[in-house]
């Protein structure tokens, strides 16, 4: 056994420093996609044992990874397969320090669950807004890590607009105590921000102040139908203008999606089976008053936009268990794929303006580079974040389609870079994409951001191999 | 004449590059506290022009100091009196480069002012919600450099939340180009937010692409009256909850304040006159449907707090003329302080929970330590933001009183400190609060700064002797 895993067991306890091979489950991601080795996963119990840890582990020249609930899909979590890392779980660090009502603050350390901290803010009669949808097994620190998005943005903003404050480990094991609960605070450089989607490269989050939210009184959900893309995004715009902040997500699915939704969940909902329309949407509107309030606006503005001509078909849900099975379509997409067989996801996001050209663009480049491959697109399009999913063609094996994926993907992140996007929109870059960074940054930015690494952890000690290409 | 201004002449044509003495209104802050000297006034006419200029800076050793509108009240913008320096002004970069209905987004140019860009969105039917009382004069790349606040935050958020992205000039005079319309984009580190408030040390800001939002259908402004402080934070999270996002702004002011304005504005609105209560709060709400629609809102909500003892009164605008009237309040607010004569401005904020206490206890204290004076508190209470100012005990000569400016604001920032506040809400460090920082940060936050600006700026030339300790 190695002096640093000594050093460890002293510092933590023995119970709380394992051999990667008793814990092998963090060692790989999610989707069994990246596998790494390590020389011992520790679970510190507090800031100031992760700050004691990092010392030692800065001593011995051992690399960090921390790792929230694995649920990240770029490698960010995962280890590299040298078996020198230490990889931290935070999962002992879970507790809700202070929620503060008046101040509509929550402060919560990283390890906490996603989906516990929304029940705390429930209970005290407030909302954290995040919801995504490993929300029962993501953590806090994660989703810090990666700026998380989901389907609350449009209204309350990524990770990044929700924090307040944090509290950070540097590389040199010292406590950076941001917890601040303010929302105007201009004294010198933004170190929240460069923390927040920086996957675990630049400090180790331990903690986290951020905003609360009233609970909304009601909700209203709808399913609309569009004869085009940029239809929808023209409605889009009326919705906002018509719905203000009340618009809270605008979730956009192909009628593809909706085909595919059926044959994977025939005993779920059915809406638009027989619809001519190739694309549709789900928007939710909440209210602070009554969901009496909320109809009203809803008929107002779809009334306006049947009008206009921005809508051709609407589906409004009468009742709180419609309005679920209105969302049970959006969060039974990642599953239907996953019965379908693998296929290529790509998290882009673009701005709005130029989605409907984007997806006229790349569908056609792909059916010419690839013929007969199938377009499974949905996603965000309030944000501008599509998720540009691409399945096999019929009849094709899924291994002989997988076999282009890094020529398709290619051609996509190439495409969304060319319409002036983003080839990240909310899953971060990882190992998976670091090697594409350096395609779409600029020579400026990459230099940029490689002297910030090298400032704030000198000794590339920090998840190393991630980010940076 | 030197070699440096002589190439900048050729650089930039010679018309563009002044003496300090020539352009000497730059060379002082607004308030006529700080005073520099330089060896040039330069005026580039595009990012190529600021790249080119900074790299002739940098073979000189020249410090490079950018101004905006030259509005700032912290001496960020005032060069040191060393007259090594080149002041940089944008003036002629002030073009709005392209808006983006269907985006939501516009591209502007640092040197555009303000109200110039609130016109240009209202124009094409948006809204851009930064407001301050500045707004005539400042630049949007000062709003930048400082990440301005204003009246909007509380639905809108700050500077640094209404921006998508940026062109920066670094100090190695490349250009950066990160001018994305993207609501997200995960690839990397937040280079963003890190030149946003850094107040002009780590890179120049020559432009930005910039949200807007629809423009609100009705305005419903209403002044509240409180019989305490504690009171209104108690109103506040009512209203929170009763109008959602539609809350646009919420702008506290004393009983004292509410006098001075009747002592040097007789000719102006004389609302509450006779009231015998301490605090008054100026409400806004923006509605997405119809005046109408607002109104019901207001007398929902307003009814509610009545009944649960969350107000003392309320006078309702019933008109456009009679909102105005009552902003007009707000805005004579600076103006009525000048005309009394000098007194102590303190831009601080803090955790609203803690704000009715703080405020009790820095009354108190004052009261201890220089007897006599008189509070004018007021500002953003919605975003904990107090404008805490300590005008003269009546007569005390003004001289007499600002000659206890160091021992009284020393006072007042150790207790927002101690109260987990910030001794810089809004108006940022540059060089009056620069010292103030090294008692209110960590060594570890301000060691962690540092190494910022040294992996950004190495050897010092932007800005120096700002925002750092």
């Amino acid at each position: 056994m190695s002096q640093l895993f000594s050093q460890l067991q002293l510092l933590l306890g023995a119970a709380h420093v394992r051999q990667g091979s008793d814990e092998s489950v963090w060692l790989s991601d999610k989707h069994r996609t990246y596998h790494g080795k390590v020389m011992a996963v520790v679970h510190p119990a507090s800031t100031e044992e992760v700050a004691a840890l990092v010392r030692v582990c800065a001593q011995h020249g051992a690399p960090l990874v921390v790792q929230g609930g694995n649920t990240g899909l770029m490698g960010a979590a995962t280890p590299d397969d040298s078996g020198r890392s230490v990889l931290v779980r935070l999962d002992r660090m879970n507790r809700i320090r202070q929620l503060d009502t008046d101040n509509d603050t929550v402060t919560v350390e990283a390890g906490c669950i996603l989906q516990n901290l929304q029940d705390a803010a429930r209970q005290a009669g407030r909302l954290f807004p995040l919801s995504l949808g490993a929300e029962g097994s993501c953590t806090l620190g994660g989703n810090l890590g990666t700026n998380a998005g989901g389907t609350g943005v449009l209204r309350y903003g990524n990770t990044r607009e929700l924090t307040l404050g944090l509290e950070v480990v540097t590389a040199d094991g010292e406590i950076w105590n941001g917890l601040r609960g303010l929302r105007k605070d201009n004294t010198g450089y933004d170190l929240r921000d460069l923390f927040i989607g920086s996957e675990g490269t630049l400090g180790i989050i331990t903690a986290a102040t951020l905003k609360l939210f009233p609970l909304p009184k009601a909700r209203s959900t709808a399913l609309l139908a569009f004869d085009s893309l940029a239809q929808a995004v023209r409605f889009l715009s009326h919705a906002r203008a018509g719905f203000g902040a009340d618009l809270t997500a605008f979730e956009l699915m192909s009628a593809a999606c909706l085909a595919l939704l059926r044959e994977q969940f025939p005993e779920g909902p059915q809406p638009f089976a027989t619809a001519a329309q190739p694309w549709f949407a789900l928007l939710e509107l909440s209210d602070n008053h009554s969901a009496e309030h909320a109809r009203e606006a809803f008929e107002r503005v779809l009334g306006e936009a049947f009008e206009s001509d921005l809508l051709a078909d609407a589906l409004i849900a009468e009742s709180l268990a419609q309005s679920e099975a209105l969302w049970q379509l959006r969060e039974n997409m990642s599953e239907a794929q996953a019965r379908e067989g693998r296929n290529m996801k790509h998290d882009i996001s673009l701005p709005i303006s130029h989605i409907a050209e984007f997806v006229a663009s790349t569908d056609a480049l792909l059916q010419v580079h690839f013929p007969g491959v199938r377009n499974l697109t949905f996603g965000h399009l309030g944000d501008g974040n599509l998720h540009y999913n691409v399945a096999a063609p019929v009849g094709q094996s899924i291994a002989a389609h997988m076999a282009n994926y890094a020529a398709l993907s290619a051609l996509v992140h190439r495409n969304t870079h060319a319409f002036g996007g983003s080839i990240s929109a909310e899953h971060g870059i990882g190992q998976r994409k670091r090697e594409l960074l350096a395609q779409v940054k600029s020579p400026v930015e990459l230099e940029l951001m490689r002297r910030i690494k090298q400032a704030l952890d000198p000794r590339g000690l920090l998840n190393p191999g991630k980010v940076l290409p």
